[in-house]
């Protein structure tokens, strides 16, 4: 398909090729066009049927939506401009640099273009930035014969017709009706009678993650935003939740691996960008660790007399690392889906400390276990009357290491998100500095009372 | 308002209760019936309406849906199953015990069963476990009108009438039309001049998650599902698509922090539970560790004539665990959202190298300044005679441990995937193992040429 398309373009063979994209789904013939030079594209995107071309430009990246806004003459920026919906419109001047953005402007009428500021001005991550403005509105007087008619003469040019909202005068949300409610009506009966009027909306600056999981929780198709004084002023499709349900796992994602989150793809942002995103935590972490070389260097001299006592420092810190991380990393997911919340801290805590006591001794028993059957009786390399407290000592530290690690890996999330700050942030990548330092500072102690040291 | 549903469970006001919930959505009904105690729960559930009564079931967890069922009689279980669309009641007798998944397959009719037992029997991770049987089919010689009548007689018991799915008399998928077609077509035009044949659709094998990337990717509200003579068998709606797309990013989360994915929330899974999904990772770690530990074993008498050294292993593991994490997490990432694949490896190593060595030679540069400056300058602890070529070490390791560790992390998703191994599974957890071994021996190796020891 790829290739047969390649070669049409190759010999400029544009009826056939009309006909052959006209068949095909936008999202694919946008995903074609990024492999076609960047000359012939704007050639390719003018043969495409008008209402299509819009809706291939929605599915492209900003950088080839760019490319083609300055091929484009003023005629057909306004074209394609028409044939888009508010919230993609606003999506595309949003990621245009500032003189691109104006022309765009300059192309719509004086009404769509105070429409597009006003959505411009949302707070990027409000319920206000992803919607749409363009839905069909009812009265709540109307019959279901006369909601059919507006549906068919305004439903072309909206995102859904399948949700309808009532409103009053003052654009007040009174209710909902769904085609589903009109179909399965009598021709002749008052929207008020059918309209559903318990409603799930959302303000303009909610949460856009929290709007999101409302499509989850009630398995919504569409839903109603209202600004401060109730009106309505717009709703947010269910491919638009998608989109942000997604987005939030990835910068979740990233968060906890240690990465300030992007908003583009892998191989669309640059090296340096990438280098950018990964840089600062990584040397803060560093500068952070070298608090663990610190406590190693004060201990110095004594870790010179047992020397055995070295190696099992990368074992004791990953292994409370991991454990940290387990708990850190379950609770910031369990925030995020909206299981956890703060009033839930003691039961999170007591949960978990049961699961490090039953993980610690299990890790402690297998350490002493295989130090016994494998060094001591295996290899030999083991010498019990002078090693044993060593052994004591390491198997002591795990115990209690994977403890407070896993109090500290479900506490911090759930504190950081109380002070406002982000769990995925504060608290994931610095679980493991802390639990080395931790780890160590009890390793050290316990071997000092142990040891006699 | 919960309180007050409370209050009227508390005083036995069953009709004023009845009232109140009749208003409220299936989800909210669910979530306050979790903290009635289990006794209550049958008598407020019979006093629900029917049809509300069968969408607070399906909201409900699995342990609440037991409790009622145990409670039910066969008349009352058999009302709440026939409200209940196939692919629920599939995921309701999935997870009950043997017994009472019998019980419930008992009260249906012999059709139905056959259907319950046929979409139990399709793999865990397929389009076929999480599609519905109830939708509309139309034929492709029907008006406008006559499928609008079609929608009337059948609607009210399928999951969506909004995409209708036109099939010939083998039930092979013709088309498709949605009622937004319907509606802005003349009464009597024929269905197959209005339908969509480019459709896009699954096979009931194809992998759930990648059938949830459809509905992302296309923007879609339901997908059809064929079975492999062709023939419509089921539909997948966005809701069922939306619990795809978070289960598996929980999944992915889970296993980079090296705990077996579970497919209940937080409070749901016992202590036991979490125990078991979270010891096995950290007792394989714990033991690899040790492989580690080994790599310091064989060097401990030459660390105990530099002891400095000692105190950089925390800081040189844990920089090129997180170097590692970063890129690993990147990677799986992009794979879970289908933006990376096997034949952009090379593009994919080309990229993490470049970044590797912007990161690497920011790290070591801001190291070596950090210890000329303050432990020489500012601290007087440093000796520059001797520990000169210490540094060096330090800041060598450092340079080539980010490159390699970021090298790994990057690969090793891939190839895990290219294997037929998940990759969130096999590269994240181990990452840190791997680097932390690989960075000692690094380290170890540059020592003794750089120190001559």
């Amino acid at each position: 398909m790829q290739e047969e398309i390649f070669e049409l373009i190759e010999g400029k063979k544009y009826a056939r090729l009309r006909e052959l994209l006209s068949d095909m789904n936008p999202a694919d013939i946008a995903q074609i066009l990024e492999d076609v030079p960047e000359r012939e594209l704007p050639v390719i995107f003018r043969i495409l049927p008008k209402e299509l071309a819009a809706e291939v430009f929605v599915e492209m990246d900003s950088e080839m939506q760019q490319l083609l806004i300055e091929a484009f003459s003023d005629t057909e920026l306004r074209e394609v401009m028409d044939e888009l919906f508010m919230d993609d419109t606003v999506d595309i001047i949003d990621e245009m640099p500032a003189t691109v953005a104006k022309r765009i402007l300059s192309q719509t009428d004086a009404k769509t273009r105070k429409m597009i500021n006003q959505l411009l001005a949302y707070p990027d991550d409000s319920a206000g930035s992803i919607m749409t403005t363009e839905y069909v509105d009812l009265k709540k007087n109307m019959t279901v014969d006369q909601a059919f008619d507006r549906i068919r003469n305004v439903g072309l040019d909206t995102e859904t017709i399948y949700t309808c909202y009532v409103i009053d005068q003052s654009r007040h949300l009174l209710g909902i009706v769904t085609v589903k409610d009109l179909l399965l009506n009598e021709k002749s009966r008052v929207l008020s009678d059918i309209m559903d009027e318990n409603i799930i909306y959302a303000n303009t600056l909610d949460d856009k993650e929290e709007v999101a999981g409302q499509f989850e929780k009630y398995d919504l198709m569409a839903l109603p935003v209202v600004d401060k004084e109730s009106r309505l002023v717009g709703i947010v499709t269910v491919d638009d939740a998608i989109d942000v349900i997604q987005d939030e796992a990835t910068e979740d994602i990233e968060k906890m691996a240690a990465i300030l989150p992007s908003d583009k793809s892998y191989f669309r942002t640059g090296v340096f960008s990438t280098f950018k995103a990964r840089i600062p935590w990584l040397m803060l972490l560093m500068i952070s660790a070298t608090f663990t070389g610190a406590i190693i260097s004060s201990f110095e001299e004594k870790l010179t007399i047992f020397p055995a006592l070295i190696a099992f420092i990368p074992m004791l810190m990953d292994t409370g690392g991991n454990s940290g991380s387990q708990s850190s990393v379950t609770i910031i997911r369990g925030i995020s889906l909206g299981d956890i919340e703060f009033r839930d801290i003691f039961k999170v805590i007591w949960k978990e400390v049961r699961v490090a006591l039953c993980c610690s001794t299990a890790l402690a028993a297998v350490n002493f276990v295989k130090l016994w059957l494998v060094d001591y009786l295996l290899l030999h390399t083991f010498d019990p009357g002078k090693q044993i407290p060593e052994i004591l000592v390491v198997c002591f530290t795990l115990l209690l290491t994977v403890i407070v690690a896993k109090f500290i890996g479900c506490v911090l999330p759930i504190l950081a998100k109380r002070i406002g700050f982000d769990p995925a942030v504060m608290a994931s990548p610095f679980i493991t500095t802390i639990v080395d330092a931790i780890s160590l500072f009890i390793y050290f102690r316990t071997a000092i009372l142990i040891l006699g040291i």
